[in-house]
């Protein structure tokens, strides 16, 4: 039985102790160590939501496809809204449709601490990308409620909207979303501007959902690490260095259509060939060197696309990801390098252009420490690392400093049905979280 | 100005001449060597057929879209059928959809010669192919029916249908269409049952169309060459030696579709990456030894396809062609030995089955040499070569003797509008096919 805040106040009174902390803080900070949030309701939680957007017939390990503005998307919001009432907080949809809930903090002078993560998901995924942050961070404040915990900076829970489409939600709230975003077309087959219609924004008062560089003390997200390390190394909890740059490559590659039966081997101008050599290419650029930087084409479009036909042209991306953007960079002209002789060799035109450039978003160094800190805290092992994957975070490092705390995925498989983190390890995510605020609450 | 028959025929009876011979046979082999098509009138006519299928606002050098039962085919079909009562042929059209012309020969106890062509195209096509030798077919029978040169053997004039959609209406003939080829969709989008019921067959009696083994002296077909050879080498006419043997194989890549942000390049099963590598291999395997082998990945479908997912599916063609179908059988063998190293080395599973063998169609070697003798007697050189692509005369060959003459494509370009054969190129063709039928007539 652990002592309720009054007796703890009422002890250090009676011992006359801590003369120099108001009572709450002193009870604060005695008691916070032994908070736990609780995993089997965190647990619930997971599997409840799970529910919109299950295939039909299905089970939990079914997965979901509860992509933004979806009608699967509404009703998991509902849910979720409810969650919040209940853990004390008023929701609010932002004009943007992001959904917010505020837990007052005792200093009304301080600024709040921001955390959340996404409910959506990708087409056919899983039910932990985004759930255990989002369900994790409230599990987070229902325990601080249900314990009496008072935090000296007010609280700010989120949820984004439609991360998966290109973090539109976290966009909006850094200002960052292109004039092109609401007519981006979501999975859900409605463009941006019609979802957020219909989750209860005003795409015409966007600017409303903005927040201030600086207005907030930090922002923190839980999240599954979507990658293998974690679970490889057997280490519960990842401290993020950061969210990996991208750069991305749109490549058309020319050749001449012509017929596979009459058209000898060396008048071929074979643009699948070509391309087949520029996969290995990137392949081979890209594991040259230490490092994690990782390469992929993965799209790619033949044409005409007959089996009788020599391909005549070949569209195809190259994305490039490292959490240094002049290694990423440097790495992308050689590959455009590279092209240029397959092009020559195969007797196509190789046009490789650079269409987007995510710079790197470094989680802020005091952060990472209080994560590792408040993992060590809760005896558990930690280990540092990029994320390859972007995140909402990435555009909240824009407004102020960040922080993010990853727990394994089995295998390292997302964006899938298969994907899965134990219970154990959600719960340790979120123990991490509760314990970062509080130790953020502190400074 | 050349004599009539008969003037000739009066002036044979007047000296004497031939007494061994009838008259009208005397007046043919003396008349016959100076027989030439008329190139104007060839030419008028591709170009009148060039206007059905058209694209809107063209010309004849955009080429044509007459898919077998387009609305392009129908009355396309409808003015060869106007050229052949021009030409003194009374069109049928059979079961199959075929059109044929017959022209009674002097010696009814003699099988006829049997020759023509296409006039569908594949979509977005040339005007040459098929085209050519179904109008310069044309030309001859007309030719010799306003020289009065009657022939022993009667002559039998034939259109092919939708030999683009897989030598549909010769395969009909041959008695070798397979019991699922009605079903199959056309370019047009109508199943081959809905576009022979178009264009005046009637699927369910196709028994009847069907030609007896050993029926005709010969067949003969003038087609385009398709690829660039006899271009190249500055020949006007190429002596067919047979048309080659294809294998067709269906290949499917299994990876593991994972996060390209998150996923280590050594973690990777990239589908994408081993189709690279078998489409380089392919290359290397076709080209490693001497020949005119070909082989060539046409059609390839990457899954999930999408920019930030390492590939976990590929499914792709390798099609394999030349006349010797024991050296392609082996050469497949290489490439499928090739693919499992390859699978090996990528952590993916490579199925590759043969789908389709097409034997070789040899063409007969005393046709052959009769093909050579009439370009020789005409001055034009010639060339012997392989035909690369398929034709009707494949089917034909499993009836009878068959010879194909081809004519030079303009630097090799085919089914794609800016296909070419010079008009004198297309007329050589036709006066060559027409003296080899003379030839053949005299056997």
């Amino acid at each position: 039985m652990k002592p309720t805040r009054r007796e703890v106040v009422a002890s250090l009174a009676v011992a006359g102790f801590a003369a120099a902390l108001d009572p709450v803080t002193a009870w604060t900070q005695e008691t916070t160590p032994a908070l736990r949030v609780n995993a089997d309701r965190l647990r619930a939680h997971l599997e409840a939501l799970s529910v919109y957007g299950r295939p039909a017939g299905g089970s939990f390990a079914d997965g979901v496809s509860r992509t933004a503005y979806s009608d699967a998307d509404v009703p998991g919001r509902q849910y979720v809204m409810g969650l919040m009432r209940d853990a004390g907080l008023d929701p609010r949809v932002d004009t943007g449709g992001n959904i917010h809930g505020m837990r007052k903090g005792s200093d009304a002078s301080l600024p709040a601490i921001l955390f959340g993560s996404h409910i959506d998901s990708v087409p056919s995924g899983g039910n932990f990308d985004g759930d255990v942050g989002s369900l994790g961070a409230l599990e987070v404040v229902q325990t601080l409620q249900e314990h009496g915990v008072e935090t000296r900076h007010p609280l700010h829970y989120v949820i984004w909207q439609n991360e998966e489409g290109g973090l539109v939600g976290s966009s909006i709230a850094a200002g960052e979303l292109p004039a092109s975003g609401l007519q981006r077309v979501a999975s859900s087959g409605l463009t941006v501007e019609q979802g957020i219609r219909k989750i209860g924004g005003d795409p015409s008062r966007l600017a409303e959902a903005r927040m201030a560089k600086g207005s907030h003390r930090a922002y923190l997200e839980l999240h599954i690490e979507q990658g293998g390390n974690l679970d490889k190394a057997g280490i519960p909890i990842g401290v993020v260095d950061g969210i990996v740059s991208i750069d991305e490559y749109d490549v058309t590659i020319r050749g001449f259509a012509n017929h596979a039966g009459t058209t000898p081997m060396p008048e071929r101008r074979n643009a699948l060939l070509a391309a087949a050599k520029l996969v290995e290419a990137v392949q081979q650029i890209m594991t040259a060197e230490p490092g994690r930087q990782v390469g992929t084409v993965g799209h790619m479009e033949v044409s005409p696309n007959a089996r009788n036909i020599v391909p005549g042209l070949v569209k195809c991306t190259v994305e490039l990801r490292d959490l240094s953007d002049t290694k990423i960079a440097a790495l992308g002209e050689r590959i455009k390098a590279r092209a240029q002789q397959i092009a020559s060799e195969t007797g196509t035109t190789i046009e490789m252009d650079k269409v987007e450039n995510d710079p790197p978003a470094m989680a802020t160094p005091e952060i990472q420490k209080m994560i590792e800190n408040a993992a060590s805290s809760l005896g558990l092992k930690t280990m540092h690392l990029p994320s390859g994957a972007g995140h909402d975070a990435q555009m909240m490092a824009r407004l102020g400093p960040m922080g993010m705390i990853f727990v394994p995925s089995v295998a390292g498989i997302s964006h899938s049905p298969k994907e899965l983190s134990r219970w154990q390890d959600c719960a340790n995510g979120a123990n991490v979280l509760m314990h970062t605020i509080l130790a953020l609450d502190r400074t």
